[in-house]
């Protein structure tokens, strides 16, 4: 995952800042590194680096971009060496000027694009699929000689979920893939057109939210306004599920529906799926929180926060031993032994991948005195890996993989276990055209590249 | 406020980086600076800085600290310069070896004191209380030969709030002031007794509550144990009870009671002494979170999360124009959209000091469309300053100074408002040898000394 | 300038340390950036930055790159941004694999080589002409299917001045263009082949000087031992003469000259051309050192160091006011009072550029009470601009531009001045095919393409 | 070694960036750390760190820093810990104000004081020297209530050898001990009186020279003007010899004499003592410089620079395997093959303690082919270590302790060695009243406290 942030200012005023604000609004979809890149018509400066938004822009490099169109990006964090060539926006120079991408998502056939292009001569100096991007779409403006007609044939190319920024030195185009797997709204305020991933970076700004970004579709904000095109004609919506529960923010709101209410309804149903006598119910926090409360409203069982969180993050150097690891859980989170001891407790989190942290969690729970723990969980099993852009784990590290209920119940340490189910997770979210593929193994595109891929 | 933490280990391993973990769950209570000073039976060894705890030690500082019997601070930021110099733990030589001193809390009489010294010839190279206390102590260690007959004739000059730890090479002291203002406890797991400001810590590491450290104990672990003497026969207990409605963690306890638990029996109280028809009860987070959740079990009200915190803390570069001081709010705080438009909404929060975050927090809110707003408050109406360790404001910068609640609820702007009354809050806190100075005006020590002080 | 520095290892050891070491004793060739790039066979790692050798690589970054073949890079100080796009090595992916280039000079028709290229939808992320040649060396390596065919290819199409390195995964190569403008030469210590832009690194490394490349000359390192072959048959020598008097070390040898040997023979004739009546010499150290040396060894007249220059450099803050431009001279330069008081003094310089920094040196030697200032120059005046990668000034900057010796000497404030002619500089430096482009105003290669590029 | 820099403004103009700039042309006399003290009158600011000049003050902190009157230092390294705690000025808080001390040297009998001050119930938070004298003159000035009459009293009691520079709230009073063993010298630019520990700070700054501070004087300078008094009727003088061969930059001038023609005569003296027939000689550089051109002057062989120091410093990582230490020498120093190769080699170097590095330097000379290597060496042989601040060596350390020339070059590896005769150096300098104790082991102070501090 990561996050993109666009402007476009018909009053020719620097966006530089705003694009900081924005990308400090969506710090939590991406945090190994951080971007901008602004035109001021004439040319593109940006700069990026390693780091959160606050630490890769200090106040003399924000002052020294100017531009009145811009881009940013946060970068998600991925295994491997993080280096400045992979952070983006990724900007290169051709024959029709400067031109700066952005994009949150991923693309399956990335490989095969680069091999293709390789063979054409063509060098790459990062391993983003923004570079292959820029690649194919200046070799189409050149052949084509019409931007729109060159971006609609190289999204057609594409396999895979992107939400996309393009800048040119005049414009900024927003795309979404056709399966809309990315979220991607449009904002305004008067003088300025916004492009965001989540609506929550708009409401810091304190800018009107517009609309949606369609699936399938391509804006263009240029001096004569904002237009939009479509890109494939037929195309079945298939939306990350798991951006409502756990990868947005809870205040924002994605193609309509509400990220907090649709924790909270999931909360609910899980309370009526799978019901337990309990004294007290807990979130993990922070993000089981929304889900708690539901289940709280529903099962009439006392809400309470009994897990508190160090707000002071930063790496700690962690003593090397048998028990580092059961330390950095508690250097995070904290049991308040008064709300625990001799209680029945129902722990809510939002899902369970690998398995390994919650289980410490209720190791530490029941220390304090817990008599009994249920586990609720707000997304169903996670049974296959995402190619879409979020790294959960690989097949076999995912404990529901090959495990039923009571076996993950056993491993974990719990005296019950509930998963929403899938029909649940549907009607709570309250649309059909998503992307389940992580429950279900049924991917929404053809994945027959992805060996190349999966390291 | 500050926060300390000490070890003796009779195994005599290396207690450095227990401090450090120690320190890293007391962050909450000071984040300016931090530092460690550790004997190893033969001398001290020490570090501060400037930063929070993982910030000023890095693997290599915390490598190069060695020594069985430790203490740790952190450091409540200030107004004025930061600097090296006034950090703690502060570290002397003299004739009896090294000693390092940590403090949390505030000699009201420190300048008088201060100025007898300097009198006597006395040079001071910082403006801390610890360089005052440490060289009291070791005029009077010189002077009795007799190390407990010191410290008692010490602390009977001292007047004001303290908790205190005392290295010596080969000793540990810790020592809670005859009020009994600053929470101290004593935890240990076999091979170390641990101090610290508050349990947390102690659940971090692990490690079983003892007991608390009595108002006037002073508590001597050396080889031989540990030892306990009173300095003050006679004192009147008054705790701060701002420890639990705002300073302390929720998941620590102090002096037997709980910090949560009192929070949430506020809330409980508030809901009876300032009913409201509303549709959602919101906490300001993170602080208000316990005292909403008690409003919500009284009032039935539900209880949900309408202002979502962004977690991604650091110095943000606030724009210089009119609006600054809103973004700085809204780059910290988010209003969930869908849960208060066209809702009546509590929110509640722990306590209102000068009002204008509440001001702009009750607007954000009524720009996403809440209908009605309705405040309430943890903590009474705080009118005075508070001389005994916390920044809180003068009296003139007190919104509760000299208006009444109709006046106030106008000026943030709320349809109503509802602070917890003073009894209410003894009986939710369930004891009444309280410091309840900031909010009647009426201090339990001497106050003579403070027009030196007050800036 | 930049300089290069590249090692294969036949024994397959790890190469880093040494290319470290090699660039820090090229150091003097680019202060604004360095980089390695090292293979390890399979593929290619690199790590560069702004900053001196010692600031970019620390040791963490060198204990992660590893490989047996590896190439490095010192950037010279350039007008406009540093960043780090712009550092070398140049590293790129495609389908022939990772490849590394790393060069010193400049190359004339980069802007069209460039605009051909993206006529063709090529891409470019940095300004530098290794990605130029990178781009053109693949597409010709795809199209020939012969890498040494290909680098001919690409070779002849380049105008200008080049000392080259290209790192395949496999190989390294050596280029030095065909009319030897910048130097590169050869060691080998058995184990090792070294190629470096000066044997004074080969010194540093206490490795055997072999040879130096030949202009027009292509050396493959791989497996298989060392290659040579030549890409123009015909080519007219015409190395820097600057290499010689101001920018190789002086411990340095260049095709066979003793740099130090040049600058003292030029000192030398410099006497017998400008002989002056007077009690001292000094030089401007550190680059007039020789020449002094070598005046006075003719003249007869004592050689003194008037001028000491603070060893301690790094970035002063300079108050700004009228006297900053002096008060940056006299933090760099002292006068010893002493040594030039009431005494007539002959100042050697190896080069007059704008002539500023002369004039103020030489009213700082008067305000010491020097009686007279015989200023002697170790280079011709220079009239015309370089093109070939040294930054000298443009035309009208460059006070010998349009002014005679009378006028110089006057604006400079000496009572006589003295240029070395060109008849003795190259009887001095005992070759004639060399580049004099600067002192004559006359190519030796095509500069018609010089408008797009002379900012 | 440390070096010392005062100013006092007569306008009342800020001081701070010109003790700026006087600190970094007295770099050379320590690179450990720096600071500086100012004073507006009211009260004094100070800030100081570990580092050179230019990497402790950035622009933020020196433009933080005002006062009219100041006090700068910078720190000579010495083995242990460096820490912030041990830099220079102290600064402290008395009964009588602020007061900031900076000083050059070592005071022999400071455990005494300092035990005889802890004894009285006085406590230290540093090891420097300056702490103690900071608090004997804060008592004396109590006791006496005449701040002259206290220093003087103070002075007496101090055994060794000091430069001071004492820093009140209204007052700037500079003190050489009355042997005169350390530099310090007054400077005056018609608004301001300038102490300094050399006058090549005063030339930096284009101030005049006055004069020097005379043994056993104490300047005072306040609003009334500048008064001397002086502390030691009877005082010998012994000013130190290594100011002029090594410790001092060459344009200074100590007492009346000319450091950079002390070192050339000395170089003439050594030819006529230890003549040689050879072809070349070159220095050590840059301290050997100036005695090489006297030898040369004298002896009529050429000099060269035929060892070429690399200009950039800074800590490189140095490859651990059994060559690192050779490697260490040629990345700083580098032969130059064509004036060493089959020559008989003069090399001059200012001093010898242990000997190692000139072993390694002869090495590295012969491998290139010198024919003949003879030292000379402008200080006689040390054999005694320094108590007045030079942390040479201890005793078994020094080369020439118990060893006899011959033996001596043996282990260097030359065929000749030849150091300056004591005679010859008072000669050079041309006064008599200096310390010699390192060439002779005659101590001009008491020094029977030194056990306490010879680690």
């Amino acid at each position: 995952m990561c996050g993109i942030f666009g402007i476009y200012s018909y009053e020719k005023e620097n966006v530089t800042k705003k694009i900081y604000y924005g990308l400090f609004a969506l710090q939590h979809r991406g945090q190994e590194g951080a971007g901008i890149a602004v035109s001021d018509g004439k040319g593109i400066n940006f700069y990026k680096n390693i780091g959160l938004v606050t630490e890769v822009f200090k106040k003399d490099i924000l002052q020294n971009l100017f531009g009145y169109i811009g881009i940013g990006h946060v970068r998600y964090s991925t295994t491997g060496i993080k280096s400045v060539e992979n952070c983006q926006p990724f900007v290169v120079k051709s024959s029709l000027g400067q031109i700066a991408i952005a994009h949150n998502g991923d693309i399956l056939n990335s490989e095969e694009l680069r091999l293709e292009l390789e063979k054409k001569g063509h060098i790459f100096t990062s391993t983003t699929d923004s570079e292959i991007i820029a690649q194919l779409l200046i070799r189409e403006i050149i052949k084509t000689n019409d931007r729109i007609e060159a971006i609609k044939n190289v999204l057609n190319k594409l396999v895979g979920a992107y939400s996309l920024l393009i800048l040119f030195e005049d414009c900024l185009i927003a795309v979404r893939d056709e399966h809309g797997f990315k979220p991607l709204c449009i904002g305004e305020d008067g003088e300025n057109i916004y492009i965001s991933s989540e609506d929550c970076a708009l409401t810091t700004l304190d800018v009107s939210f517009l609309r949606d970004v369609k699936p399938g579709e391509i804006v263009v904000i240029n001096n004569d306004g904002m237009e939009s095109y479509t890109f494939k004609k037929k195309n079945k919506v298939s939306t990350c599920m798991f951006e409502y529960i756990y990868f947005a923010r809870p205040d924002s709101t994605i193609d309509g529906i509400s990220v907090y209410k649709v924790r909270k309804e999931v909360g609910r149903r899980l309370a009526k799926e799978h019901p337990v006598e309990a004294d007290i119910i807990s979130p993990i926090p922070d993000s089981g929180n929304a889900f708690a409360i539901g289940y709280s409203e529903e099962s009439k069982i006392p809400y309470y926060e009994a897990l508190i969180k160090n707000k002071y993050t930063g790496r700690t150097f962690i003593l090397p031993s048998q028990n580092e690891r059961e330390l950095a859980v508690r250097l995070k989170l904290s049991p308040v032994r008064s709300l625990l001891e001799n209680k029945r407790v129902v722990l809510v989190d939002d899902s369970i991948v690998r398995g390994t942290t919650s289980k410490r969690i209720v190791n530490m729970v029941k220390k304090v005195g817990a008599k009994e723990v249920h586990l609720r969980v707000g997304c169903p099993k996670i049974i296959s890996p995402c190619y879409y852009g979020i790294d959960m784990a690989t097949k076999e590290e995912l404990i529901a993989h090959k495990k039923c209920i009571m076996e993950i119940a056993k491993i974990i340490g719990v005296e019950s276990l509930g998963y929403i189910s899938i029909e649940g997770l549907l009607k709570a979210i309250g649309r059909k055209d998503l992307c389940l593929a992580c429950l279900t193994g049924e991917y929404p595109t053809d994945i027959n590249f992805i060996k190349v891929q999966n390291r």
